[in-house]
């Protein structure tokens, strides 16, 4: 779909198709629709990030507080949205070792413990190295600190989730 | 639950069991439990409400974006949530006569086109005939004036949600 395909679309099916670019939050989809025409997919993935810019701190925490664990209990019972299954299930999840699986589990209850909110990575840019470092790294920061990289994580699976779908400018130019 | 029992809840609990107070929002539920802990049941909907006016027009536009059409495909195809198949199934909404549905839809798709987001009504403060009523009538309304009003009327139905999850304050003191 290019981009003026995606401005065509009534808020339905633009909420129905987009709705699930930030993790379980088609509210920030439903309002950017507000902002339509974009003028390119760059427009369109601006839009999302200034509205989540302009939340309060709650509101990001609560967007953080949409994400599942990775490798959590949902990853084997199918509880995920499709995108986080098959974003988790890329990154090798699913295939923990027994002690890298507890590992996971013990850092992620430290990470929510501390934060009140969970590790959210983007999992398609890492792989379960890079994921249990970064996940142990930041259990040691600040929750501002905190807050402020897991929005900048969402914003990368955002990004991502947006290309499976929308014609990026490069693209149209070809 | 009283209001103790919600403020121990983990965020992860909590979002369960009110993520969706506000339909298809738990944004708002995750984002609002940052405000914990909660003095009573009135404090936590203030709380909620609170959140839901420091949002940008296009934020409470994208809330109503996020509601089903009354008496809409999905009421019959099993795709609402459960509290609004329940609420639209109190009011009548799949007991429609033919002659009903036809101008329910015509109605729907007029409001829709005119202010971009779905006529929303607390289904459970009324029933087919003062739903078509106010549908009829809020379609001549201006768009401010409606996104206002489908936000208030968005709060009676959290409200309500809320009631059948916590006892209410003055439940409380009894």
């Amino acid at each position: 779909m290019d981009i003026s395909a995606v401005n065509a679309l009534p808020y339905e099916d633009f909420v129905n198709i987009f709705g699930n670019v930030v993790e379980k939050c088609p509210l920030i989809t439903a309002a950017v629709w507000t902002r339509r025409p974009f003028t390119s997919f760059n427009a369109l993935e601006a839009a999302i990030n200034e509205f989540i810019d302009a939340l309060p701190e709650s509101g990001k925490e609560g967007i953080l507080r949409c994400h599942p664990d990775l490798a959590g209990k949902h990853l084997h019972s199918g509880a995920l949205t499709r995108e986080s299954q098959e974003e988790q299930t890329r990154a090798g999840m699913d295939a923990l070792s027994s002690a890298e699986a507890s590992q996971m589990t013990r850092l992620n209850e430290e990470y929510k413990g501390r934060f009140g909110f969970p590790f959210v990575i983007c999992a398609r840019m890492n792989d379960k190295v890079t994921i249990l470092h970064e996940l142990s790294e930041r259990c040691q920061n600040e929750r501002a600190a905190e807050r402020a990289r897991g929005i900048g994580e969402v914003k990368k699976i955002c990004r991502l989730r947006l290309q499976g779908l929308v014609l990026s400018d490069a693209t149209n130019k070809l």
